[in-house]
């Protein structure tokens, strides 16, 4: 029989990664300070809407802090949550996907957030990111991803351009893959649409092996994610450096759509529109959504899970935009997967 | 070895109970009929409405016809389905609960319907009924329930009573089993509430067995249906008989609150409560609802599945009833479950 320092076991091989002995507190300090970065920001975009502040404690294990903007100059209902909750074990949605941290003890924080604009011409926007440890595992997940209701191509571009700028100066591979990874996730397959222009997504990144970590072996996210192979190991240190560029990437990505939308007139005929493709986003966060149903099976805070449901919304039975509108080019163009970082002013 | 006629097998024991040769002719027929009456009699008493109908086939076998009328005098929108459907297997969400059904064909066929008042007053209502055979099993499920977005204990006592008493026609224990079934089933665990006043709600009934054949050993109706003990074996003419007379209820049950409620004046409060209360509609759909994982899992059409959704939603953070106010009560009194068809007048 081998002794043990011959045989690289499993945990050997994780613990050359192993996270600092203050990472909890780093990562949730981070997520909160991010949380306050990003609601100082909106208040002055804004001008007018205040955030109301809730904290809350979870009977299980920790709690969050919710902030909430109401009919606000530019923000219908503005959600940014962040949250620290513990507990016995995972439920089974990431249990799945994680078997290793089955019969662990788990810590979990993260800041989210949704912004509903009351200008159809400015997009809706959500971002995530978050950080969990359960036994012998830890990992960081989430991203960032714009829904236009109006079709602009050059506002779909600069976003993408923006999040691929930050991501190539952690790695190559992390965009690509990323950018892929978030089109197959906020997909929408009863529709055989996407949420909207994507952004990034990821998730289980914990330093090893290959970057895509998804449920769909078959789709361009693992297919691209192999072809270029796996990446050199990644230290905890490294990973969180990247999220915190990611999140802090949040304002310079968003502000300038909405300076540059926010003025525009609309009427009657898009409002409509925006009420009604805010359907998809209930759709969405209430069918697919891992964040949801993360934090309805671990008994979260309702009130706070739901503040990414929009203030209005509409359905309206077999709509059908009226061709060549700019309602039947969001259909046809932005709700399909393209390659906006790499599109330019003379595609149009 | 004992020869197969000696030892009563599991195909024994259901041939029993085989449904006739002409099984899914006479279901199928009586849900289209079942669409039908339902659709004349809402026509007739909204005076305005028309219902527009969409005939669907889906690729993987069957189809249905899709019934909605729109921006009637009192009805914003009414969806009323009739579909049948089959294919080479059930969705791992049925077989779970059915898991003699795995590796058969199936077939399904049903009516299901939800009304959206235009007048808070009048509350909505859910009808669904449906029949499935997958290889050596059959069963019927389905039922009836009322959400009142005002609390009036008369209606929800007239509408309990009346199912009561069709329910009685059948089986004493029927009511008592399918109604503690539907306060279980219509509960919105997220925010601790029912949808509504409850009414009926079965599934898995092939005449064998206990009442109750739901997730819960631990429940009411559970426990109920074990303290009335096992009732004779039923047949399959027997309980379509009973699906029959619980679908041809519908209208007795409805119309009479209907006609007391329409004509009642409300304003901008009582109209923004109810648009805040679809969206607990929403929620308990697009989260829970068996009827509609079903369509989606198995590939369903969208728009006739989500035809169920209201025309117009809100959601409001942190939403709070005014103490001692109509909507409080609805809080404190209707979203509970109430023995409603014991309420008499002097309850008051």
């Amino acid at each position: 029989m081998l002794s043990k320092s011959q045989t690289p076991t499993v945990e050997a091989e994780l613990s050359s990664s192993l996270p600092p002995t203050d990472a909890k507190t780093r990562v949730s300090g981070f997520m909160q300070q991010l949380q306050t970065e990003i609601t100082q920001g909106l208040t002055d975009l804004d001008g007018v809407g205040k955030f109301q502040e809730d904290c809350w404690e979870r009977t299980e294990g920790g709690g969050g802090r919710s902030r909430v903007m109401r009919e606000g100059r530019i923000f219908e209902q503005a959600g940014v949550n962040f949250s620290e909750v513990w507990g016995d074990h995972l439920p089974p949605s990431i249990l799945t996907q994680r078997p290793e941290a089955a019969g662990h003890r788990f810590y979990a924080t993260g800041t989210s957030l949704v912004l509903h604009p009351r200008n159809p011409y400015v997009p809706t926007i959500h971002l995530n990111f978050r950080y969990f440890e359960a036994g012998p595992v830890w990992w960081f997940g989430g991203g960032v991803d714009l829904t236009p209701y109006y079709p602009f191509a050059e506002d779909a571009a600069y976003f993408h351009q923006t999040l691929k700028h930050t991501c190539d100066q952690h790695h190559p591979n992390y965009y690509p893959v990323f950018k892929l990874w978030c089109d197959e996730y906020f997909y929408l397959k009863h529709r055989g649409e996407t949420r909207g222009i994507g952004g990034l997504f990821l998730d289980y990144q914990d330093g090893q092996g290959a970057l895509y970590r998804g449920p769909n072996p078959n789709g361009s996210a693992a297919a691209y994610s192999q072809q270029v192979g796996v990446p050199a190991p990644r230290s905890w240190e490294n990973l969180f450096a990247f999220i915190q560029d990611s999140g802090r990437t949040f304002l310079t990505a968003y502000v300038p759509i909405v300076q540059r939308r926010q003025g525009m007139e609309y009427g009657d005929r898009e409002r409509s529109f925006q009420l009604y493709r805010r359907g998809r986003y209930v759709e969405f966060n209430l069918v697919y959504d891992r964040g949801t149903i993360f934090g309805l099976q671990t008994n979260g805070r309702t009130e706070s899970i739901l503040m990414s449901l929009p203030p209005l919304v509409r359905w309206e039975y077999g709509y059908q935009p009226e061709p060549n509108s700019p309602e039947a080019e969001l259909y046809e163009i932005f709700l399909k997967p393209q390659n906006w970082s790499e599109w330019t002013q003379k595609h149009t």
